[in-house]
């Protein structure tokens, strides 16, 4: 029983999206502690009601007297509403994990991945917290990554519970030799790819992908690492994948980078080259673990300082949901 | 009328496979002038009938006796079959244009495309030909490529037609709610991807990976240049997709790439930003033509010494049957 008299007050904004569906799942899964919890979102889903750990609960409207008592709010709503409600609940003494991109690059506010940096989470506290963070052991930290040449293959479930939907059906009207509805995305879906839908910047990146090389800056705490990357929608389900192309500033051979990688927190390394055995985002769908395979030396650069990897992970999941629950449990 | 008295006999071997078929619909499509044409296959597809521009033929059993008087044989029934036959089909006097991977890498046989290094045709010719071949302008000729990183969203159609059955059978039963039938693949193909099935060499890359690296060096005659790559398969019925990152040894803005690409033979330039228009595999899909977007400065590297860019292509019908068609006309 994770309802506890002293645990924080907790409430979940957009629960009734992907994300926030999925927040409830892994506060469940890992019997995170809460004195009382606050289902919030739009005007539109307020009334419905949801069950949670055996309590049927009734959505509420999510406004700036939501938070008022709330220790910790999990935001899944989108951008715009974190702009608009972070600060109130802020405002209202909650400590805000906010898994939109709204303030991701904001400098006063941490950028976390408990694996990964957990000494961002420095200062930021409920009450009297332990401030020893242990701290991942990522590649990054044996040798320094000096480029990193990144191409997805991103799935429905990254642009939300419709957009699944839409890759369904589509792909029910083509196999009956129908024309496709799409109102998601402008394009059709099923059997095919497309560049990423996020709106394309002035340089020729679209946001996705340089969120991904400014987020990957702030993440790594290095403004110097060099990052291009080339973000594609595939039509899987659920779970991304990424071909990741490493270049070192020290030398580190693969046998190292894969025994680094078979150690390191929240990763399972899959790396089976007689089985031809690698990750694939079905495997690791409903998964926390990211998995990481074909670790291999490039063979275009010099020996030992470049990798080739490929990694695959729930970014419902792990990307969002359980990422931002390892932020709240590390305030307790 | 493609058929005259004095215009080179033809076989097509492997005739009843995806590429054989898309050969006979590029030599329809090309007007390609012929005397006679034998449809080659296994004894399996012997004496199946098959209607090439009005005129039904029978499938004839490939044995060592069917290249007789045969001036042009184009093949795509596998790389072992090319191995026993191509040799006695080159005995009995034929020009031998394989599609299959088997003698890629040899060094007395040229590695053709035509667009991008027709001279490497010369001195194979049927009769008296003419060597002044026009050359295509691809980046690489105005900025040398030093180094390229590729990844690939590989389609069911390079595994052949009953890798596409697969992919359409199994996206049948997994909305069905059916577990999926695995013959080609391992692995579930339907709303997933993976590592491509080629067999992993000792190096961590596999056969395709490597075969993309040492072909580029043979097409672009140029063992120098540095390439690495990742092959995944998509569940994308039909075409190829890659993301490529390229670096220069001298600058090459990206407008003066898009340009070069633009007038470049067998390429289209599809680069909408304003649109969130790009290459996709449906929309090349059947097309003789390589469509290139995503065209736009490397982040990552120094100003104008690296690009990124996207690119699709129906593997079937330029990567195989359209190729070798090319390739067969310049013999003419």
């Amino acid at each position: 029983m994770s309802l506890s008299e002293t645990a924080p007050s907790l409430a979940v904004v957009g629960v009734t999206g992907a994300v926030g569906q999925e927040f409830l799942s892994v506060l469940s899964d890992r019997s995170f502690p809460y004195r009382s919890i606050k289902l919030l979102a739009s005007k539109r889903s307020a009334g419905k009601r949801i069950t949670f750990e055996d309590q049927s609960y009734v959505v509420e409207e999510l406004t700036p007297e939501s938070f008022r008592g709330v220790d910790i709010a999990l935001f899944s709503a989108g951008g715009s509403i974190s702009k608009e409600f972070g600060p109130v609940a802020v405002e209202c003494g909650s400590v805000v994990v906010d898994n939109s991109s709204a303030f991701r690059m904001d400098e006063n506010v941490p950028l976390v991945i408990p694996e990964v940096n957990p000494e961002a989470m420095a200062g930021v506290k409920l009450g009297k917290g332990d401030d020893k963070i242990a701290k991942g052991l990522p590649l990054s930290d044996l040798a320094k990554v000096l480029r990193m040449v990144v191409s997805t293959y991103q799935a429905a479930s990254g642009a939300g519970a419709a957009a699944m939907e839409e890759l369904e059906q589509q792909t029910r009207e083509v196999l009956e030799g129908k024309q496709p509805t799409c109102k998601i995305f402008s394009q059709q879906y099923a059997f095919n790819l497309f560049s990423h839908n996020a709106p394309v910047l002035s340089n020729g990146y679209n946001e996705e992908e340089m969120k991904l090389v400014k987020e990957t800056r702030k993440i790594w705490n290095d403004m110097n690492v060099k990052v291009t990357a080339t973000c594609i929608r595939v039509p899987v389900m659920r779970a991304h994948a990424e071909s990741i192309n490493l270049q070192f500033e020290t030398p580190l051979d693969e046998d190292t980078a894969r025994d680094i990688l078979r150690s390191a927190p929240g990763v399972v390394v899959i790396d089976d080259r007689n089985a031809n055995r690698f990750p694939t985002p079905l495997e690791v769908s409903n998964k926390d673990d990211v998995a990481v395979g074909r670790i291999r030396r490039d063979v275009s650069q010099d020996e030992n300082y470049g990798l080739d990897i490929f990694v695959c992970g729930d970014q419902i999941r792990k990307g969002a949901a359980l990422n931002a629950i390892q932020i709240a449990e590390m305030l307790l």
